[in-house]
Order: C-alpha cells, then structure tokens, then sequence
C-alpha cells in the first residue's frame, strides 16, 4: 500500500479532526506515514473523542508554535473556516513545510494563498473525492481513501517537491491522484457533487412541504439513495454553496432548463421525445458506471 | 414465512414477467404460492430465458383461453400497456377470478377497471415498492418483496375477500402491505418516487451537456447513489410520467419553488437562512431513517 520512495514524516500538523482530518489521522498512525501528529480543533466537545481515539499525539484548539515542527500541515476545516484560521497559521509555519488541504472547492483558498501576506507559504491545494453524510471525529475510518479519487491543484508558482510529496502522501493512503487546475476542479465540482447536493436538499424540502411525514415512510430504495446526500452537514455545504456560488449557480439554471424541457415533453404526452432525453441520461450514467 | 390462512392457488397468471413479475414468479414456485404458473409476455426474446429460468409451466406471447384456469391474475406490465392487454384479458378471465396488478400508478388503470366493459372483473389494484434500475426476467430474483411494503389500493366496490386474498398473496412472499386509496397513492409516489426520477434524469443529463465525458468519472459516491435511479428503463418511467402527470406537475413546480429559494439565499450570501433550509431537509430525512 506503501507509494514508493515515500518518505515518513517527523512530524505532520491536521488542522481540523473531524470525518476527513481524522480519517487522514487513522490512516497516518496505522501506516506509519508521520512519527508525530499535532492535532487542532476549535471544536472543544470533539477532544474527548480525539484523545480517546489517539488522533492526535498533541492536541490544541488552534495553530500554536508547535505547529513549527511540522514539515506537512493539512487543513482539514470547512471551507468557509479557511480565512479565519490562515492568519494563526502564518506566524507559526515552517518557511520548509508544505500547506495543503481538503476543501471542496479550490479557487478562494488558492486566491487567500497568492495574496501579499501568504506568498511565501508552500501551498498545494488537495481534494479527496471521499466521505460519507457522518461527521465529526466519531465518523473517521482506516482506509477511507483507499482506492478514491484524489485531485491535487497546482498552479504556476507551485513548487515539483510540494507536488511530489502531497501526491505520494495520498498515494500512500491507496488514493488515485490525479491534477487539474483550481478553476477547473472549482467548475467541474460545481456539477458533479454541488448540484446533485443541492437537489437532494431541495428534493427532501419540497417532500416534507408538501406531504404528511408518512411519506417519506412509504418510499423504497430508490428515494433513499437518492437522498443519502441530504443527511449531510447543513454548515459545510452552506459554506460550500457559497464558497462555490460563481460556478453553481449556473449549473442549477442548466439544470432548471432541462428539467423545464422533460416537463413540456410530459405536459405535451410527447412519449417519443420522452424516451429518448431518459435514454440520453440512461446511457451516460450506465457508461460512466462501466 | 407463510402468511397463516393462505391457501395455494391451482393456478395463477402472469402478465409480463419482468423483473417484478418474474420476481413473483420465482416467489410463487419457491413457497409454493400456486401449482401452476400461466406465463404471458409479448416480449419474445425473453422467452428463452423465462423458459430456462422456469418462471412459468405454460407460456405464450398473449393472454389465451388457458388464462380462465387463473384465480388470481397478476398484471406486471408496464402502466402504458394497460389499456392494449385488458382487452385480451376480458374474453378470457374467468369470473370468480381476482386481476391485480404492480403498477406505480394507480388512478388510470382504475377508472378503465369502472368502465362498462369490465364491471364484472373482480379488480384491487397493487404496487409492491420493490425493484432495482435493472430490468427483464434476466433481473428477476428470489425474495424480491421480503420485508418491502406493498400497497393495496381498494375502492367501494373492491369485494372484502378480493382484498383478504392479494393482501395474504403478498404478505406470503414477505411484503408488508398496506392499503390507501388509490388518488392518495398517487399523489404520494408523485412526491416519493417520481420526483426524484425525474430529478436524477435531469442532473444526469445537466451534467452530460455541460461536462466534458471525464467529469462523471470524477465524482464520488454522493452522486452514484443519487443517480442510481437514472439507470432505470426510460420507457416505464416516460411511462409513469406521462400516466401520472397530472399529480407529478404540481411537485416538479413544488420543488422548483424550493430550489429557487435555495438559490436566492446562495445569492445573498444568507448563510444563517440557508443552514436553516438546509436542516430542515437533514431532520427530515434523519428522522424518516430512525
């Protein structure tokens, strides 16, 4: 499982110890990935967990010199956290390390990291295509990115080692890294997680708006899975709605308008037309599941 | 697993044995359900395979003269062909028998069923909520119904042994089954089921028009899962739409309305409203999984 020429760090910095932060936690431990992990999360009712789980070898609310030691610090906060948590980041990094993180969406953080203050800082945005509706430290699992899609987002002043060592640090955890460039990962994102998110929600709104709550009771599987997506945490999609607004909004209109079009074919009984715009969806899907 | 009271029937029909009504068919021939199954399928390349399968002890292409053997008739065919295979069924369905059918609507095939013409058919209408995006006899399974609901939709006139009689049909192959009138199962499954297909089209398709073909392959399991149901046969679900448009227009309204007010949040950056939103639909689905 080991990527090779991987070289262990002494010590790794994970800013936020929830699903992600811990799961990377587990996987660093149990692999050997790091001798030392320095743990931070201003979530104060998650220490107990972090501690009894052994997330962390040393543990603090935020960013404090210790963070010096680390030679890779991993933000694993919500997105939206990114601003308030950069500026306690920034007196404490090693001018050697290297800062990447998990977000879901890539332009702000990358637009924070080229401004005057944060020039100086290696930084390598990373996104690991993982995760589940469960958060929180009590959610974290060994292997959670096995086998997972991870993409890393270089740009022109990244430096060959930053992309070196983030690359094998996922690889060493089974993910399949691959590169795109901030904008792109922020547009296609936009499209194949923020939207289906955001239906989802709304999906599940306009149910229980609607309808008795037996309702949802009496739906099957289909509706079920369907959904998984709006169990997840309300804070961090907000922030992820938002963070990501320049490129989703446009995508819920593409949307809007093919629905509109499948709703004429319908009010129309156009079977013909019908069939073949379910069909389209129906090919794509099933070929991209071969 | 035997419903108690259930008495095996000599014989029962099948119309259409695809995946559900294939599934009943193995069903019936594992528990016993009747001595002889009578197979009906216009689709002559599945033949082959309900031969080989055994999922009938006669089989022809259209209800026949053996079909007045039947005391329960089973329709599994999709909702669209209601209306071409009840005229085949009439001449030949003996009078003491039940017809029932699995349809995903309910309203159509019963105001046919009040028609003059088929007054004197013994009719209670079924949707057992059980199935899968594939489809064919190929896709037929044992147990398929075993702990999934199954509604039963009887009206003034639906005799009280009619009802006594599917109700136990199902309950023997493990349904739990229900019984609602058929207007408010469609209005329901307008909301529970047909929504969410016709949204997972249109994401499906959205994200085909406006992504490259590798944006689909970078997703994650959030999407595969919503999307699952947009692998399902597009000719039963144009079906479904077309034949229950008139209570799934008003929800696809209903759902643009909500997605719209989940949009003007996004734009005015009102995170406090929108993880309002977004909780709403959370506790609404956590609560539906309890």
């Amino acid at each position: 499982m080991y990527a090779s020429g991987f070289q262990p760090f002494e010590a790794i910095a994970i800013v936020g110890l929830g699903l992600i932060g811990g799961s990377v936690a587990k996987d660093v431990r149990r692999l050997g990935l790091a001798r030392k992990i320095l743990g931070y999360d201003n979530n104060e009712e998650y220490h107990k967990e972090i501690k009894s789980e052994k997330l962390a070898d040393y543990l603090s609310n935020m960013p404090d010199k210790k963070l010096a030691q680390a030679e890779l610090v991993l933000l694993a906060v919500p997105v939206k956290s990114f601003k308030d948590i950069l500026p306690l980041i920034l007196p404490n990094i090693s001018s050697t390390a290297i800062l990447t993180d998990t977000g879901s969406v890539k332009s702000p953080l990358l637009k924070m990291m080229c401004s005057h203050d944060y020039e100086n800082i290696r930084f390598l945005g990373g996104h690991p295509i993982a995760g589940s509706e469960n958060f929180g430290p009590s959610a974290a699992q060994n292997n959670l990115f096995f086998g997972k899609r991870c993409i890393i987002t270089p740009e022109e002043k990244t430096d060959k080692e930053s992309i070196l060592v983030v690359r094998r640090f996922w690889e060493s955890m089974g993910a399949k890294v691959s590169e795109m460039d901030p904008e792109s990962h922020d547009q296609m994102f936009a499209s194949v997680s923020h939207l289906p998110h955001i239906l989802a929600y709304a999906c599940i709104q306009a149910i229980s708006n609607t309808d008795s709550h037996e309702a949802l009771g009496h739906s099957g599987a289909g509706l079920k899975d369907f959904s998984r997506i709006a169990s997840s945490s309300p804070e961090m999609w907000a922030d992820i709605f938002l963070e990501n607004q320049e490129k989703l909004l446009p995508r819920v209109v593409a949307f809007k308008k093919v629905l509109s079009s499948l709703e004429e074919k319908i009010k129309n009984n156009d079977k013909k037309k019908l069939v073949e715009l379910l069909a389209l969806s129906k090919t794509a899907r099933d070929r991209w599941m071969l």
